[in-house]
């Protein structure tokens, strides 16, 4: 079986957090792994498209249809459970990187924390420590580390 | 088609918080609106109790079976989605109540906020304002106001 | 907690069939039992409006918004999974009637099978019985009859 | 986006169905199309190693953690729905061969119908074809045929 990392974040981004994306998810494809996201724009996009230049595979597990993937993913899975794919994507990703994002990455980080799992942050929610009685929250700036802190956390 | 309020919270809880969601549940009784909750321990507990001491109706959307329902749960929805359910818990309420929490509180927090709706917070988690492009998080201290404000949000 | 029993079928019916629906529904709202249905039209919508002429209480999983429930509806599960909830329609039901239905009804019929719950056929679906490893398939051809057997099985 | 075929059956067969498995997975591997299963054994199983052997990928969609998955399952789509994961497999899959199988597998085919989609039958469910009033529900008697018949539905 292969390992994944689910890239999180919005599904618009300006020009940095766009180029964040796309670093994060060329390290990911040229480490061997499978990037997981939500499939559609946005953070979304950038990382599955720097996965695919770095000779990656991409999975997008998306909200409703194929027809709503960006042209970076290889297997779509279609739910059509709306938003509540979001649960889906966090339990196809051995380990979680937000970047930036709303509340419905949110809804991801702390979905992941609550069923243990470790999510890097870069430039994502702040949250309060003291209420985090599960999984691990860890932030950094640089779209290298991010990768390599996630790389360790697969082991 | 009754109104549903609905009451998200930790498994377990400390004798003041306990105290906070019977009186929570109580009011929503009270006035005649039909309690959702995850339906097992804690604030759930609590809030459904105070619900039933009402007069009140109760529903307790489960992450697993029946045999997991606390003994104030009216129609219990086992979904065996585990903490996926949360997502419907949110999704059966036309508003929502957080009382204190943790992760678990947040993914319905956020998932709810996700989709555009108003949460009331009694204790509960502090969010940063900036990011919450969607939906409506409202503080409060007291559990009568907490209530009056979900009641004008059903209207 | 309250028993339920579920009753499934078409979302459009003929007279006949329509009736049938309404007698099991009413039926089942005179033994104070809680009917569940997908909360549409047809064989949903008679059931629940028999159960509300009894005095009983109606369930309705929703495949979408709460918008889209019959009036006979008391408590909504808006669900936004599509035609996925009827798993959850099965989960929140005890026992099942299925009436008439074409291939949304035996996705039902299976899935309570393979979760080792009763069925109760009227004018159902004719399955392979050599197939049936687990759960039961009754056939009856009368509605007081499958409410009779449904209430058996809730013991 | 790559395509994907979705082979459906029971979690054990005996050798004849294991070896009609084995034969469709390869084929479907041969022929550079994804393989969807439920990631778990019997059928599921020897369609992924035929998958695998003829240098193809395959996606197990599986009802509760990874731990669950067969050694052939490339990417591991943990869901932890139980058995309402048959849905996802479904969705997640552009046509499906059903291939034998019990109760799981008619929820598998009657969902996938219901959803307007292509199903190939090998020694699988006899259904009556005058409820069948979605998708398409196709007998054959030969492996060869039921791929060939699968992707003449792809296109």
């Amino acid at each position: 079986m292969w390992n994944t990392i689910g890239v999180i974040g919005g599904s618009s981004c300006g020009e940095n957090i766009c180029e964040l994306a796309y670093r994060v998810g060329y390290l990911i494809g040229k480490n061997k792994v499978v990037l997981v996201t939500g499939g559609l724009g946005g953070v979304m996009l950038h990382a599955s498209k720097g996965a695919k230049d770095a000779g990656g595979i991409t999975v997008g597990i998306l909200p409703y249809g194929k027809e709503d993937a960006n042209p970076y993913v290889d297997i779509a899975i279609p739910t059509y459970f709306g938003l509540a794919r979001n649960h889906l994507v966090v339990r196809a990703s051995d380990v979680l990187i937000a970047i930036d994002g709303y509340v419905g990455t949110l809804s991801e980080i702390s979905f992941a924390l609550n069923e243990g799992k470790t999510v890097i942050s870069l430039f994502s929610w702040g949250l309060d420590e003291k209420r985090i009685t599960k999984g691990r929250y860890i932030k950094t700036d640089e779209p290298e580390e991010a990768v390599k802190l996630a790389l360790e956390a697969l082991r």
